[in-house]
């Protein structure tokens, strides 16, 4: 079915138009009309492979996770001591450089859509930070680096909070936040619940 | 200027209606039909007073912000050990009942709207509740119940994550996040900054 296949591929296309677009003048300047531009298509050529800006910001959603995901698994294969491993993977998910502060805009828009537009239920995304946050802990308490008088379950919910939370203050007060700070308050917490060394 | 107060009076009654629709239907429910119905005004009538939803938005906004306050001054006069005080005011942040929970998407989708949409500058409002983190952390230090070592600023910014991290994931994940776990990660958490009692 090559038809469908490059239907695909096109969607792909200007999924990533649609993210450089993003990177570059944030999701208020990601309008068709600028997005249509940078893919070098029509507007009418773009409503053809996307006839909402919902579906459109689901696929570039998608993109997005795949990225985060990319550069995940290459820390997780990394060569480094645990601790400094779960520091690298929880800086990943915050906004302390251009490239993530667009992809955590692309998360709260994609958010604040998903909850309140008519979007469908497939098009609802698990972002798998709440699972993978629990994952790190276990991974610090099979290394005996977590001190083993913490609650693991109730440790993750925390961490899983600061992570969220931190990302959407840098996002929202980015003057007031610098990405120094945020990793400073990562860094420190991390220190707090793990054994001295 | 009895008509410039009448006309103030009257938004301040349709907002109250916005409120209470909001309460009992959540912001996907909160349409200007449903809205104006509650007011017992005609959508026409409704515009008069708030030309565009954003504008009725705000003063819903407001409405909350001055409902928060008037129960966080009744907890800061009240006779309670500092941690108690400190644990009942971070509650209040929290989206621990179905008030508080309205309060957090009126919140939410205020936040997302003075971000991507239209607003004035005028329209945007500091909720406070940074500088206010910052003030419960001094008067723990204060009275002598935050643990000594610990960098007061450093600390400021963690529970601020903490608390719209934890309000973030009850809002999007009720069926995960009870509001006896946020309860139970915010003790946790307050007994991990302060001297054991």
């Amino acid at each position: 079915m090559p038809k469908i296949v490059d239907h695909e591929e096109r969607r792909q296309y200007i999924a990533e138009a649609a993210w450089r677009v993003i990177l570059e003048h944030g999701m208020r300047g990601a309008t068709v009309r600028n997005i249509a531009k940078e893919a070098g298509i029509s507007l009418g050529a773009l409503r053809h492979y996307f006839s909402t800006q919902e579906e459109l910001l689901v696929f570039v959603m998608r993109l997005v996770h795949e990225k985060v995901m990319v550069r995940l698994s290459r820390i997780l294969q990394a060569d480094l001591p645990p601790k400094e491993k779960a520091l690298q993977v929880l800086l990943e998910l915050l906004p302390v450089d251009e490239q993530r502060r667009a992809e955590m805009e692309v998360w709260f828009s994609f958010t604040f859509h998903a909850r309140y537009m008519a979007m469908g239920d497939g098009e609802k995304l698990n972002d798998g930070i709440q699972e993978g946050i629990v994952d790190l802990l276990r991974f610090l308490r099979q290394t005996n680096v977590l001190r083993p008088e913490l609650d693991l379950e109730l440790e993750a919910e925390k961490l899983y909070a600061i992570v969220n939370g931190l990302a959407l203050h840098g996002l929202l007060e980015p003057d007031r936040l610098k990405p120094e700070r945020v990793e400073q308050v990562m860094t420190q917490h991390l220190d707090s619940i793990c054994v001295p060394t």
